[in-house]
């Protein structure tokens, strides 16, 4: 017989005679000649209730069903006459597959801090809190390739390894077979000519500079990917891997951009919200109990707009001890950021046109020459969303940009041609994955929102 | 005016007063008086035409107007009086964005070789081979989503920076922020003290380990990411960076294993060619003749399923100079596999239960000892899509192998814990996405599937 999942129990229409459930035991009740069981097997947040009563033939094996242990049950599916659930199973055989040692079993009933469940990443996903994050991460991966598709944009895999630097900065992990000892200087020639690019390869930053290559034939397209930061920064917001959103649009301009963003943020928090209802109460209750009046916010109101030198003045007037002093010229900093979302506006908000030196030399050049069309997405307790910009298209600027930067024009030949050839106005940004599922669910640390996080020092799992 | 893609004219159900679209112009035409222009961007395979007479405006920069050149159009949306298209535009405002310069430009109209296609990767997503080729690789990644998430799978994000090595063997590449010149090694501990993650760190090969971790808490779970190999071999189907999906099911074995990869083959194949069918047609007609039969028959019949001592019998049968020799416990080369598929049984066939020997440690040992429940979907042309196996479950048989491999218990302590903690019967496997593609366009060459391919000394782009 075909196992049913937990999820489709629960949503069932009708009774059913027989049915089997699979799942691990999350607490187990005696009573005089039965047991209940709360049976979870990962489909949803919620358990079902399976009773177990002395009749059954392996009944004597129950005590071995501790919290933890896996089970197969053919049961019954009939109406619970209990509060709180419409269903509950009454089996008819038990199978124990597997044991959970009381004495061993890290995850008992009570509850784990955040920290310790990190020591134990292999198996935290048993629990309430991080099945449901685990859960909305996936769901919300899935809008974001539905929202894409029903705009016309192709899903394209951009390189994870490469030889260029698409920032003209950042840490990069360097990717190499050759020893650890140290490679062997050629006579001619640099290090790497025995490595195995013959060159030195690095871990991608950002796939957007390739993202623009195939716009430029494709018309519209986005990445999601993996993309590296080899910081050294033990903070709750930085990890070494993350995942990034990177759409780029041809034919487009700033505004498009702005808009973009704003209507694909909204598009997945909405997605999210109708699909993963159980889930987020969760977060909405024991996490961050103002979670869904900022997300319903998000999704009805229109982001703000400033530009970067309106975001500045605000900044000035305000009364606030920033850590990092305010300056037209200036990068805005983390706590800058969260005052615009979080206290200024209350919502949202969308910042552009930010200086050119703090920028990098692929933004478009505005008329005034000081500034380019970059645009972030600022939101609240997160800071930077989403951080993005129109491209600049035209090819002298652009290669005037680059020497500006203090590079070399040649090492970007291939990025170059495209403003050689057949140019078009286009704009993209780039959005941290695990940035919008701390929005989404309160999680306030990077680390709690990726099943195996990779920070300085720990690569466990 | 917002601009129309292409694909979106071509397919109109009635005309239009006015409207926009851009592109780049594939050919042009000159007649007295008027210039047809055939215009893609991107959306679709098709161009559309449109007719610029001498009225309009900016009509004598027309002889810009070049192959490769990009340009916005304004115009009426008109049926055509031509052969082979329903819609035409007639244009009333001409803006060229980019000029392509005929003596530079390297896309002319003349048909190129692949080969030298590979040195200008940047600008082939702008042919209709690539083009066609990358879109169908977005619409297939999409069916993937879709149907594992109809089946109530969660896709999961196993890492790809690893302090393990999942398959124990497979050559890795290193992950270092050390010095090239080599690392200084620390009085006591290893070289790899002083590097990011205080260990030696590589690419993923697999993400199957994790992703069996998550199984163990959401059930039904799936990777789609990259993976990485550092083999030094230049052959057509190998790259050193290319994307899998890795399914894994809680309470499944090695039959509903098989189940799942021939339904999930059949239900992408089926998508793309209902959703791309221009583009299929495109390497139906100039790639491979027989593909689309190829791809009908693997849509409509069973898979033919085997043992491996059944399909070594079928391979000793076979009047076959076999470049590698045949006998019971042989690991099966792409010939042999190639030969099952293409010429024994003239479809995909799924070979299971493979020696222990020749496969890896977590693999479930079979009651005769001997050999693991393994499986292996194999399909004409490309042999190998998919290895899977059920996985071992049982602690103790599952340590000694692991010894048995020459390998330490103490490097899998958390995957261990799995099976010490509510352990439960389960399967998965790996699809190469890449030879999926290659399945799907005929396409024999994996550098022509992927947008920017690594190979070994090839890093451009």
């Amino acid at each position: 017989m075909r196992r049913t999942q937990v999820v489709d129990a629960l949503n069932a229409q009708s009774p059913a005679a027989e049915l089997k459930v699979c799942g691990w035991v999350r607490t187990r009740r005696d009573s005089k000649g039965f047991s209940f069981l709360e049976l979870n097997d990962g489909s949803c947040l919620n358990n079902i209730q399976v009773i177990v009563d002395e009749t059954v033939p392996t009944y004597p094996v129950i005590k071995d069903v501790n919290t933890g242990a896996s089970v197969e049950i053919l049961g019954e599916l009939v109406e619970s006459p209990g509060k709180g659930q419409k269903w509950e199973i009454r089996c008819t055989e038990l199978k124990l597959l597997g044991v959970a040692d009381a004495e061993t079993f890290p995850l008992q009933k009570k509850r784990h801090s955040d920290e310790f469940l990190r020591t134990i990443a292999h198996l935290r996903p048993r629990t309430n809190k991080y099945g449901a994050a685990f859960r909305i991460r996936s769901e919300a991966a899935y809008a974001i390739h539905t929202f894409y598709r029903e705009r016309g944009f192709f899903y394209v895999h951009t390189p994870i390894l490469t030889g260029s630097d698409c920032e003209g900065a950042g840490e990069m992990f360097r990717v190499t077979t050759l020893p650890v000892e140290g490679a062997q200087k050629p006579e001619s020639g640099d290090f790497f000519e025995n490595d195995f690019f013959g060159r030195e390869s690095n871990l991608t930053v950002s796939g957007q500079l390739e993202a623009e290559l195939l716009a430029m034939g494709l018309g519209k397209v986005y990445t999601f990917g993996p993309t590296f930061r080899a910081e050294n920064s033990n903070t709750p917001r930085h990890a070494a891997e993350f995942w990034m959103i990177e759409p780029e649009v041809a034919f487009a301009d700033i505004h498009d951009d702005m808009d973009l963003g704003e209507e694909m943020t909204k598009y997945v928090v909405k997605h999210v919200m109708e699909h993963c209802a159980d889930d987020l109460n969760l977060f909405a209750s024991f996490v961050d109990k103002e979670l869904m009046g900022r997300l319903e916010t998000l999704v009805k109101e229109p982001f703000a707009r400033v530009t970067y030198t309106e975001a500045i003045d605000i900044l000035l007037a305000a009364k606030k001890d920033w850590e990092y002093p305010v300056t037209w010229g200036c990068d805005l900093q983390t706590e800058h950021e969260r005052y615009l979302a979080e206290e200024h506006f209350r919502k949202p908000v969308i910042v552009r046109d930010y200086p050119k030196e703090i920028k990098a030399f692929y933004m478009r050049l505005n008329e005034d020459g000081k500034t380019v069309a970059a645009m972030d997405v600022l939101v609240p307790r997160i800071g930077e969303l989403i951080g993005g910009s129109q491209r600049e298209e035209r090819l002298d600027v652009l290669e005037s940009r680059i020497r500006e930067m203090g590079q070399n024009t040649e090492d970007y030949w291939w990025y170059l041609d495209t403003r050689r050839f057949g140019t078009v106005p286009h704009a993209g940004f780039g959005m941290g994955f695990e940035r919008l599922l701390m929005m989404l669910t309160g999680i306030t640390n990077i680390r709690d929102v990726i099943p195996f996080p990779r920070t300085p020092n720990n690569i466990e799992f």
